[in-house]
């Protein structure tokens, strides 16, 4: 996709609300499956689940973001099994592995030139691997994993342009995604000043979202000052979360914004927002401007 | 997948009936958005539909085989749309490009071995032909795509074995698949005595599947006998199939089916089936015991 349709596509498109189009109802399917798969074994009862779920989505509100529906349908699973965090023991898992990483990519912020630009780029690594994929990854693994995130093509905003914000900013709030990848996130955040710093993370489990917990696991709290957002959306819907985390949502100079989720649930936010993630399906690609894989640093001031 | 664990499963597994699995519930949602965006290009209406799939999902016997259920969904959006035949441009597109073949087909046949086994193969090549992919085929993509079925191993049964009970066969039932693949079934049926063949194609429009008028389309009744089975599912349905359908399929000496439709409804069958198609789901991979890719002819006589 040419700079040229991305730009027009800014000016025109993106700042729009993020509505779930109906490419995403197969997807919400699978990920409903996922969930009662990850929170019982009893088939009967998977079934039934769906059976609630197939009942929710003929129901519901299907224009507001796919999070937003995901949230209900995670809600129903909580409902009908009583498991609190399906994915309780796999966000251990993921951290772990992650935490391996953290010499590997403390020798490549070390030996940068650019270390803001070097643990931004970790960051937005972090949004790639899969660690779903392998409960461990090899030295090798990391080590080609890594390396990729390094020489992959930036696309979108300025990482300077973020830089400066973030060095006259008096606040700064970093909305967390996937445990596991807030490993990612720490390395760049010891790029800041930690003074000015808050991160959030979800209030409440939502598939493989990071929590309050899953952030300690990850060490987080040494970098900044951690909260929760008081939602348990995959994602960070406003309307949802406490009226603390919106206050300092608003009072923030800078938010960078980690992921899919947060991106469709902020998209049209007038928040002075810097979007770090991966392009991980078509509905996005269409809506940010950038084909699917892409590495992307969008920012509201653009729009 | 070893040839041993595929023993075990078919001595153990195969002869029960396929039933829906969970895995199969995203990718009908995903199936009734296509077919709800190959009926109308209404947003609105298609999100109706969608709901009213969910609705139904939410409801329906969930424990029946995959195409039993899609039929269910033909028949809500064909009731919402009153579009009798969705996918009928479509199904004409993908009949002329694989008559463009015939040539190639011809000359691939003529210049064997074994014309039978050399037919054999292009019937489950036109299995494998994604024809919606792509209007027109380019002569060098016709060949590519044929030389590879040629190569690609058969898994399964001996091709001698189905071609000796032909042989002996005074019936044979052969149980056509998609719109286009049925050109591929001319040039393997044109192997055999046509006199004892009778073709059998859906009932209704079902997604992509041949009905009478496709066959026609492909030339099929110069090389056989056409029926229609009397059921509008993506498969053969007994139990929603014509009295004479079910007749001519008691009767029968041999059958052979082609598609994962076919196999999904037919696999607990006590009739003496060969079927032919290509593995495209982790659940048929489970059920057949061979991986996704594999070209098949498994037959309900090694049960």
């Amino acid at each position: 996709m040419s700079i040229f349709r991305h730009t027009e596509f800014m000016k025109s498109g993106w700042r729009l609300n993020m509505k779930a189009e109906l490419e995403c109802l197969p997807c919400l399917v699978r990920q409903a499956r996922e969930v009662a798969i990850m929170s019982t074994d009893d088939l009967q009862l998977q079934k039934k689940i769906m059976r609630s779920c197939f009942a929710y989505m003929s129901e519901t509100n299907l224009d507001r973001s796919p999070p937003e529906i995901a949230q209900g349908i995670g809600r129903i699973v909580k409902s009908m099994t009583g498991i609190e965090d399906p994915y309780g023991e796999v966000k251990s898992l993921h951290t772990a592995a992650a935490l391996e990483m953290l010499p590997e990519m403390e020798k490549i912020v070390s030996e940068s030139d650019d270390p803001f630009g070097a643990g931004l780029r970790l960051a937005i690594a972090g949004n790639i691997i899969d660690l779903g994929a392998k409960e461990r990854v090899s030295d090798k693994d990391i080590s080609s994993i890594l390396s990729e995130a390094m020489q992959q093509p930036l696309c979108g905003a300025d990482p300077l342009q973020l830089k400066a914000e973030i060095d006259k900013a008096e606040s700064v709030l970093y909305l967390a995604d996937n445990a596991g990848e807030t490993v990612f996130d720490r390395m760049f955040l010891e790029q800041f000043t930690s003074e000015k710093v808050t991160l959030a993370v979800r209030g409440a489990p939502a598939i493989n979202d990071a929590t309050l917990e899953d952030a300690t696991e990850a060490g987080l709290h040494r970098v900044a000052r951690l909260i929760d957002n008081g939602s348990g959306a995959p994602a960070t819907v406003l309307s949802d979360c406490s009226l603390e985390f919106r206050h300092i949502f608003e009072k923030a100079d800078v938010i960078i914004a980690k992921g899919q989720g947060n991106y469709e649930s902020l998209s049209s936010s007038d928040a002075n927002i810097f979007f770090l993630f991966r392009v991980k399906c078509n509905l996005v690609a269409e809506h940010s401007g950038f084909p699917i894989g892409s590495l992307v640093l969008l920012t509201t001031s653009d729009g």
